[in-house]
């Protein structure tokens, strides 16, 4: 079957046709600035790219752009729309409602509105795309694939905060997390690699991108994880604070005369290793200013790659062990330097890197030393395949 | 030397008269209610508890009642005021200019003012309590112990937050800790009793009474803990929330129509284990509670103990491994449940709990069996006795 996988942001609409019997992308892309000008770029495999500049006043008419294009005679890699069986939608928020992925009836699209309040600037998007695929695509199954579902396996210790208990049950505010596709994909293909069967497995799964989280994956389930109510707890992101005393709020903004929603603000868009550093969120130029000496740009790769230790020590404690450290996303990929320093803390669990094995970007490989007690890995990630894997399964 | 210690909030005033010479407590007290009407509880050693229901109005008073009965024919316990050699003053914050213990001439004093703005609830009233003691006792030599100066050593990357550079260049904004007297007595005293030096030790001090902390002591440094710009930070406390997404603060404040100073006070004083229980800041009306089948007093233990283990396995990863675990303070030294449930996370360190040992209460005791590869203990901690020391120390 041909699963369209359809990631949609408030002006953006990331997409890619999957073929879930040879997993092979068929064609991706993204349109951006929707609702101000508009512009698509498609990528048909073995063809060249697309660029079109053309207005996309809304959602629908990106989508309309995007079938266009998927069906397009010269740009196209599918003859007919009716060849696509399924529309899988990454949903950002699934609240408590949602454990795992799910067919989109208009009951589950309803239950999905309610959680908008959880996450008010993704989940409307999400659902405007859903909407827009309904029109455009009568009869095709869709299914909504959550990003907090993988999670919702945590224990209440692990989930609760320590706050007056009727802002759980009035407020619904506990640690949700996030990454949750990626997290459940690479714990699962972690146990495949090595053989083994995840329910005998204690992983630790490092996704370090530009957003950054941790899991704590027991026996296939997850059971503690970064991310918490937001996206903006945990590691020190690119952007984002990560942890930090909340007391902090009140004395910035009465410091700097801003309101609480310019402080989250800052705390999601101004502040991480760029914040700290001054530099970039990027950690290639975060690499390179270090390299020349700027010293706010060195301070922030080490606290970054403090406190993934720091997490990963603490997820050894949550599950009383550990057998399997695996790195992915963006830099947990591809960052050689920032691997290598993670685990030079990480020597007391008996996990010792192999500095030749380490030396790889963007493949499954065992990175640790074939007498080191835990293994250390990289498992790249692929949110869409697993979307387009949860797709088929539930239609 | 006697040396009398002082501790003093802002409508109280705890006091300690030691022998430096024999480290005996010669008469303890408590001043509460300065200000309001007054109340002085008097405990010299080996006599009766003396309790004066007399006005205070100011801490000027307060200072005036306590030498007074130090010195009362029936209640005293030395003939003189002469005799005090020294005064050590508890004081909550030094900022980054205190990283020892200070002789309060009027320079320290000013620069200590400088520090209000960091803790303006403590450390106004810790002035307050100097100058009454100077007014009072002229000439003797006064020393300030601070509680963060302990950390002091902390680096870089576990000091400083991921925000914007500008608060901590501009406001002072970074990790200080707390409670420094009792981790850097508690990491002392560890490895005396180990007979060995605290330079070859990696030690992770916890200490957990109704404001809790956890340090990591390496080579008798602290290279972390977990309060940090101020007390609220870290685990789970009596009634304070410790670590959280910091994006509730607005989404909670939206939703309760309160002010942003109102939901920080009540992420100090109507959170933590309070909040999440409902029953009680209290471990033994915890323990009651949820033997009687409450859950969420259930619940509020188990937080309590898994984040502790969350925070030791984090810094057993920042210090690259451990050597021991020191319990300490109301709970850790009393609390022999709560011990084991956080011992019960951390078989992977190689640390194995004796329960027969770990039945103790307020004493040192090591209480991880013969074969454990990390030492667990009881240490309990006397802040005062800390201050006395660095007093005498000093002058």
């Amino acid at each position: 079957m041909k699963v369209l996988v359809i990631n949609c942001g408030s002006s953006s609409l990331k997409y890619q046709l999957i073929d879930s019997e040879t997993e092979q992308v068929l064609a991706k892309g993204l349109c951006e600035r929707i609702g101000i000008d508009g512009r698509l770029t498609h990528r048909p495999t073995g063809k060249d790219k697309v660029v079109l500049e053309d207005p996309l006043p809304n959602h629908t008419a990106a989508v309309s752009a995007v079938l266009g294009q998927l069906t397009d005679p010269v740009n196209g890699v599918i003859a007919d729309l009716k060849e696509i069986g399924a529309v899988g939608h990454r949903i950002v928020h699934g609240g408590e409602k949602f454990a795992s992925s799910t067919v989109l009836t208009d009951e589950v699209v309803a239950e999905i509105e309610k959680c908008n309040d959880l996450a008010p600037l993704h989940n409307p998007a999400n659902l405007i795309g859903i909407n827009a695929c309904k029109e455009l695509m009568p009869g095709v199954p869709m299914v909504g694939v959550f990003d907090t579902a993988f999670h919702q396996t945590m224990p209440k210790k692990a989930f609760l905060y320590g706050l007056p208990y009727e802002y759980y049950e009035k407020h619904a505010v506990r640690r949700y997390g996030f990454h949750g596709t990626s997290h459940s994909f690479v714990s699962k293909r972690t146990a495949e690699i090595l053989g083994k069967k995840p329910e005998d497995l204690k992983i630790i799964v490092c996704h370090l991108g530009n957003g950054s989280s941790i899991s704590a994956v027991e026996g296939g389930k997850s059971v503690d994880t970064s991310m918490g109510f937001t996206p903006l707890e945990g590691l020190v992101m690119g952007t984002r604070s990560g942890d930090l005393d909340p007391a902090i709020l009140e004395y910035v903004c009465n410091k700097e005369g801003i309101t609480l929603s310019e402080m989250t603000t800052i705390l999601n868009k101004k502040s991480g290793v760029e914040g700290v550093s001054g530099v970039s969120s990027d950690f290639r130029d975060l690499g390179d200013a270090a390299a020349e000496g700027n010293e706010r740009a060195a301070v922030a790769l080490d606290m970054f790659a403090y406190r993934v230790a720091k997490y990963v020590g603490s997820y050894a404690a949550a599950m009383n062990g550990v057998d399997v450290i695996s790195f992915t996303a963006g830099i947990g990929e591809n960052d050689i330097t920032t691997r290598a320093r993670i685990m030079e803390y990480l020597g007391y669990l008996g996990c010792k890197l192999d500095a030749e094995k380490n030396n790889v970007r963007g493949e499954e490989r065992i990175i640790s030393t074939d007498d080191s007690k835990v293994i250390a890995m990289v498992v790249p990630t692929n949110e869409e395949l697993a979307i387009a894997r949860e797709t088929v399964a539930l239609v």
